[in-house]
């Protein structure tokens, strides 16, 4: 087998054209996927729904005399970006994995620029294929915590995910017939943000692509998913009129029905269902955006737009916030709530929960969430009234702030 | 069906044997269990394994000429403790329940003694059947945090959940059938305490019964489960070998396999699974202990000198430590182990995790075992050679103490 892998690898060495390649038999990556990324397996529980209708030719792999190693998908894309760079003609595997590390540069670095300390910066590879970059600004000037985290990930999808996937996706096994098992590729930007100043929101992003291969690497299921999320300890009705206005900016350029439909959804999945109230005042949540819904071309341009709109939405919020006066009670408030959001990401996050509870997952890169520091105060409610509790009564009964 | 209820009441009132009253038909129990108590659901997950051998006899319901409601088992229950009071010739329900409500009290007191403050206490009742008493200490002198919990649940199993239970405890559905529904009743003192100075452990307990019932209200399937850990955030080895010399003690009086097996499954139960490491130093736990195991007075008398054994255990410890000299440093150590263990109680512990995703628990009482500061520093990694190093290496090996 290992020679086998030299054949592979030095015929890439040889700039041999990915397509050419026979593929290694797919049952041959069934072992391997026992352990696959938290992200598949996120992507498998939250982030599938409708389906593309590219049939999947699953069983066309060539067969060549010599039985040499195949090239697996990561492979190919890897000496595509070699040989060709990333264009507006290339896989939208690239073209995304591009922007999301295009965007993480100029996120952290308009971050840092307004904090003024440095993010930490850590490059780290997954065996199993892929990779990420991890970004984290820790007890800084204005952020308690800042992470922000690029993931590309290609991996095998076992049989039983991909049965698990095909209840929403037919076209992932079609004609009925479930492979035993599937490259898939998945790449995502996530971010939180924790500011110091309880005045002042933590926010959540996350955008997101996934598609399966076909046997010659063209790709065959794929969709989007993605949204961002305010969390205010203190509530300021002209901060989230403005987070979700231009969030509705961002959605009705592209899809009138965008806004109403994502601004619900994200209402339904941040909520702290044991509390009986939502994380946060909420934002836009959607998954599965696929052909059925749109065509790739419009919801790349519509993830690019929505993920570009972070900085100047959430940093002019941050600028009227950080430097506002607070009372000693006010910032166990906001340590309060911080601890209502580790209980969100750890007990309902479908990523976060199915995250730690893979093997060999970079628990870091999950966890990089959490805020900084977080507290539970037994049979804490605030007094009848109060900003406290007027925060509670939306989180309660989500509103609609445009 | 409310004046059938209130016919019932009356009958109570009126002092009438419980024996004597027809039964409500298990199938009109249905549908309230759904919302079936965060306990009942731990009790399915997380405290079965083993089962009596004692029949279900299930369809033995009186049906009388005037059809009126029957009276549950809590009814029944409450009757008797009314008519007879408590005595060992009393229920294992009742005699349970009496028990652990003494320990809490007992328990309450001497924590309070240590510490200088006061716990406050909450007295709740289940809409289903039963309640509880949750006892809570905060910011003390001594202690950041101290919960003492006691559950009381009466409720039904609907058919799913024994189903589930049946395939490790066959005679709760005796001869393979399986009852739409079954009456059950559980009982627990659960506490965890966090210490104020990091070098004094946060320790855990919890001991608890379950049974399901006949349908003449006789006991059928019975169980007990429970055991102690403790969680040091710098390891004084002599604390850690007192704590399990001290359950040694308890467990070698009633039965010589019982430390080496309660100990390798609280090492294998409080694992922080994503982190690669246990929770803390352990101590016992047990799950499933019936009359396949010993009968049922003498794993009462276990379970009393277990739980009897846990003031003379901690308070020792604690008084050694709660005094000691400590660096910021060293606290914020303290909290970054808080933060783990707030991971493994939301992600892994499963009375925690099935109690919060259960509709109308009370989260306050399930979260009293937060601590109430803790905190998550991205890439957090002790010195080698550092006290913190090696705490962290016995969490990953866990050792034999005695």
């Amino acid at each position: 087998m290992a020679s086998r892998r030299q054949a592979a690898r030095f015929l890439l060495q040889c700039k041999l054209r990915p397509q050419l390649a026979s593929r290694r038999s797919l049952s041959t990556f069934t072992s391997s996927t026992s352990s696959s990324s938290p992200w598949a397996r996120y992507a498998g529980f939250a982030a599938f729904g409708l389906i593309a209708s590219v049939p999947l030719t699953y069983a066309m792999a060539v067969t060549e005399p010599l039985s040499m190693d195949s090239l697996s998908l990561a492979d190919r894309d890897e000496q595509q970006k070699k040989n060709e760079g990333v264009s507006e003609a290339s896989p939208m595997r690239l073209r995304m994995e591009k922007f999301i590390k295009e965007q993480q540069d100029h996120i952290v670095k308009a971050l840092e620029e307004l904090d003024g300390a440095k993010f930490r910066k850590d490059e780290w590879q997954r065996k199993e294929g892929g990779g990420g970059i991890t970004c984290c600004l820790q007890d800084g000037n204005v952020f308690e915590k800042a992470g922000v985290g690029v993931s590309v990930v290609y991996g095998t999808l076992p049989k039983p995910a991909i049965l698990k996937m095909s209840a929403n996706h037919k076209n992932i096994a079609p004609n009925g017939e479930v492979p035993d098992s599937l490259e898939f590729f998945a790449a995502g930007l996530s971010l939180i943000v924790h500011p110091k100043n309880p005045m002042a929101p933590t926010v959540h992003l996350n955008y997101r692509y996934f598609e399966t291969a076909k046997p010659d690497g063209s790709s065959g299921a794929w969709w989007f998913g993605g949204g961002s999320d305010l969390t205010p300890s203190y509530l300021f009705d002209e901060d989230a009129i403005q987070f979700h206005r231009d969030l509705k900016d961002v959605c009705d350029k592209h899809n009138k029905d965008y806004y109403p439909k994502f601004k619900k959804w994200c209402d339904e999945y941040f909520y702290n269902k044991h509390r009986g109230e939502c994380r946060g005042i909420g934002g836009i949540f959607f998954d599965d955006i696929d052909e059925t819904v749109s065509d790739k071309e419009n919801t790349f341009a519509f993830i690019q737009d929505g993920l570009k709109s972070f900085i100047p939405t959430y940093v002019p919020i941050v600028l009227k916030r950080k430097g506002m006066p607070f009372t000693e009670a006010e910032k166990e408030w906001q340590q309060i709530r911080r601890g209502k959001y580790v209980e969100f990401n750890l007990v309902h996050d479908r990523g976060t929960s199915f995250g730690l509870n893979t093997p060999g997952a970079r628990v870091e890169s999950i966890l990089m969430s959490m805020p900084l520091t977080a507290s539970w105060r037994y049979m804490h409610e605030p007094q009848p009234g109060s900003r406290e509790a007027r925060l509670v009564e939306v989180l309660q009964n989500p509103k609609e702030w445009v």
